[in-house]
């Protein structure tokens, strides 16, 4: 994993480098933070010639620790305009760890319109023109591919809302049976490859000669199955299993911070037909090809995704989540898991992001183009968005500017991106993330959900703080490229994070390493934003969000905005002696 | 004019209040200035409770010196998140004037969707609910407002653009027998006075018993008297009495900066076809309610402004003025002067921005909606913006929505505001401008045309100084409340402006402290725009203004962004001792 790819979309030509020593010590988030702030002009235009995109696989990505198949995908974002990693499981990113690739970098945009895909192999690496998969949906394009490159290559591709640049689109990546479609979904990075005219990328590990080579196997051995074992004994770990994501959608109600009718609620008469319970209940009952229990990556314990049927048994989406379920069932007043899984389908047929769709349509029901609950209208415009009619652009390009375009105010966005699953009046720990990240509104970042029975959500007192170590957290997992839910068994042993890099690289790291590591990506990823212009200032906190009570609690978001911009001035990561 | 008159839109209460001491000091765009930087928070959302709309008359709007018809409209811009004072002439001006009012601010937003008048008279001030006028042409809402409240009244309104809060929207006002209409056109300010459900304000100054106290009279009519008579000898006048603003366009052709095709060529083939040379021609030989020379404010001498009739001797539109005939015209590939006036009366009806408008159908005939030179096509387009069609909903929000949901990236926008009719490639210090002042692309904050002669346009060295000189001409201009074309006579005795003060107010003001007041007025809209998070960074130059030689001279735009942002750094205005 000490290769780093260049592919000029311009030249057309590919290099291949070995990784520097400094680039050796970056992974994943951190990555794709510390080649930005080198190389791409934080005032560049986001689809432009001087952005790039970064695919990084994390520091364990060439590790067999469970999770690690997460990969990391960056770049500036066409929706903040600021620094974007948005991670994402399947089976390519363990592919391209094989290939012992620590990054793919795609630069320059060709000089017209292109449609070609990137073909990684152990033998080398080739921009291929396929004009034949202009304008498909993502499973046709996953079709189309496997034709030409068979079944086991890695696939990587955007459906036509990122041809047409729509900021709303993310990139998709398909298992290894092109059952379950992950999205790296957030910040419009499928815009940005659409303008690098990639349409896909396969990846081909066979005859990779790579071997990972550990500093100290044993102990990276031996902290991996106590992970491993750890997280298999954690309740929520059980939790997440039968349930997945979705089971935290009952609590979410019963705590009116489940994003309803376009944010005028916070909670959902109809949550218990669209909870986790829900979901495994008609996943059972239904049977044929629904299951519970499925990995997004190979070798995870965790296994928190579905297959969701319909009610012959057929697949309808996989995995349907939390966050998709939340912004487009709740959030459009839409009570159905049926026509959720089928807009979740469409949305990842299209290529765009679930929760920024979700968040358009709730916009766009507002404004009264469609009613609140009528999912045909609401499916109706998704594949308006795969069409590129001028509603569906409006759309596809994100709830800001949909509330723009149809004169609605209550539009729930930060940095230009729209807020997740999460009410920021709802549990204030988030909307201080929400602010303060350079991220924009992104739950995964720094979610304060797990805080709500530890610290008031409705207060805000103490959010800064605790959003601050939920930030380091996440900028840590990010960067190793292990998913975020492994977090229980380091929470009361931290030092093992150590240990697993220790292992893999030799590096002695206790905790103050640790801590130090995760806050160089976030204060790398500051200084991208600050030289960008994105600032707290520019794209504060909705106002709707201050002066609407929340039903059925009655917050509004309250944490003083100066709070907040001072959150990390003068930071010193030694002050955290915890995770 | 030492009433402030401020209209709260949710509880209906106006409060009538005498203007402060300090108050009293500002004027116009200075005024404007203030009271956003003192009474709106800077990160308030454009079109919501927090912002303020602010009609405010400059310091010598109640002389009778010339060109002080002109009155400042402004507001935190919808377009450009930050500041935003855009001044028109018409007669609406003087008689807020003659009212003794100095500002009028209006405030908060009601909490359902109205189409209210405000209704100013020397007897008081009402909102009166109007529901008839929603959705009207400016032309129908002027026609309207006629037959309720006489020939007599002032009036200012939006058309549909505004109501439904599009971005490219401007507020427009009439002359004294509907024949000439007049735009504060820039910054969005129509979506703003959208925002306050206010589609009209009329203004009856009759039985007003102000009556101007000049300090020192005497002085007051002298120089007065001066500025008029200079303006009168000086060739300039002469010249844009003749042929209007549309003067300047084969000059700017010649220059190759004239806006052609979306800015993809700084000179157009048909450049004759659309000269002030043709205007007058047209004008001259279609004879029937056609005319040159006329005033856009009472008593103003130069008279620049002019009614352009159609064959049949009809009016098609009037004024129309250089920056329309470039944007709608070369900008569009239109080369006719009649298809020019009728968009330009559309854009008129629908309540828009010319210059905004043209830039955007300039990218959308980059897009491929429509063709360059589709006159036809374009005029329908404009319609669809009053209609509020999707696509019309994206062109009225203006040239950068345009961009991004067409997937177009020359898009000539800076602080999200298109450039207007000079390239900033042919005329550097016109870019500079753009980047730099508060206003965003914006001509009239510091136009470098004037020195093409003395400055290489096609040169970066000394174009930041000399736009930052520009720049506080017209900031002191636009305070004063007179018009940016008096400048020749100051240009030789700047002092003069001192003795226009001292006879009205009885300052004693010599060129330091002019330049101090204009200095004052873009210092405390530069703090503004910080606090609001407006920078330079996030918004530069666009990329293919740095990237594409400009035909036919092949330049650049290569003023170095360092330069650019250090423009005011540590400035000094005692350092300028010449205007």
């Amino acid at each position: 994993m000490d290769t780093i790819i260049r592919v000029d979309t311009r030249t057309r030509q590919i290099h291949t480098l070995t990784a520097t020593e400094d680039e050796m010590r970056w992974g994943g988030r951190s990555l794709i933070a510390h080649v930005l702030l080198k190389e791409v002009p934080p005032n560049c235009e986001a689809t432009g010639r001087y952005n790039k995109l970064i695919f990084a696989s994390g520091l364990l990505a060439d590790t067999n620790v469970t999770t690690t198949g997460q990969m990391s995908v960056g770049g500036k974002s066409p929706l903040t305009g600021g620094v974007k990693e948005s991670n994402v499981g399947g089976w390519v990113g363990r592919k391209i760890a094989k290939l012992g690739i620590r990054a793919l970098i795609i630069e320059d945009t060709p000089d017209t319109a292109r449609t070609d895909v990137l073909v990684v192999r152990a033998s080398g690496y080739e921009l291929v023109s396929m004009p034949e998969l202009k304008g498909l949906l993502v499973s046709d394009t996953i079709t189309s591919l496997r034709q030409h490159y068979g079944k086991s290559v890695g696939i990587l591709c955007i459906g036509p809302s990122g041809e047409m640049m729509m900021y709303g689109s993310g990139i998709a990546t398909p298992d290894n049976n092109d059952v379950q479609i992950r999205y790296a979904a957030r910040g419009g990075l499928g815009a940005l490859m659409g303008s690098k005219g990639i349409k896909a990328i396969v990846v081909d590990d066979a005859g990779s000669g790579y071997a990972m080579q550990a500093y100290d196997k044993a102990l990276l051995t031996e902290t991996s199955k106590w992970m491993a074992e750890a997280l298999l004994a954690d309740p929520k770990t059980e939790n997440r299993n039968l349930y997945g994501t979705p089971a935290i959608l009952a609590l979410a109600n019963s705590s009116g911070l489940l994003p309803t009718r376009n944010f005028s609620s916070g909670s959902f008469e109809k949550a218990d037909d669209i909870a986790g319970e829900r979901v495994r209940e008609e996943i059972l009952s239904r049977g044929g090809e629904g299951r519970s229990s499925q990995a997004c990556v190979a070798g995870c314990v965790i296994k928190c995704s579905n297959i969701f049927p319909d009610k012959s048994g057929k697949k309808l989406v996989a995995s349907i989540q939390y966050e998709n379920i939340s912004l487009l069932g709740s959030n459009c007043g839409i009570g159905s898991l049926d026509d959720i899984a089928e807009m979740n389908h469409l949305c990842n047929e299209v290529g765009v992001d679930a929760i920024e769709t979700g968040a358009a349509i709730g916009v766009g029901m507002e404004a009264g183009i469609i009613q609140f609950g009528d999912a045909e209208g609401a499916k109706n415009l998704i594949r308006q968005i795969g069409q590129g009619t001028y509603l569906g652009r409006i759309l596809g390009n994100g709830a800001q500017i949909t509330g723009r375009l149809l004169g609605i105010r209550r539009v729930p966005v930060i940095k230009g991106q729209a807020i997740p699953g999460y009410d920021p009046r709802g549990v204030k720990g988030n909307g201080v993330t929400y602010v303060t990240s350079p991220m924009g509104a992104d739950h995964t970042a720094g979610n304060a959900f797990e805080t709500l029975k530890t610290l008031d959500p409705l207060k805000a007192d103490g959010q800064v703080d605790s959003s601050r170590k939920l930030q380091i957290r996440a900028a840590l997992l990010d960067t190793l490229g292990v998913c975020l839910f492994v977090r229980p068994p380091f929470l009361k042993r931290p030092e093992m994070f150590g240990k697993l890099l220790e292992g893999r690289y030799g590096w002695k790291m206790g905790i103050p390493e640790i801590i130090a590591l995760a806050w160089d990506t976030i204060a790398t990823e500051r200084e991208f934003n600050r030289q960008a212009g994105v600032s707290e200032e520019f794209f504060p906190m909705p106002e709707f969000m201050r002066d609407e009570p929340l039903p059925p609690f009655n917050a509004v978001f309250d944490v003083p905005m100066k709070d907040m911009r001072a959150m990390w001035d003068g930071f010193d990561p030694a002050s955290l002696t915890t995770l």
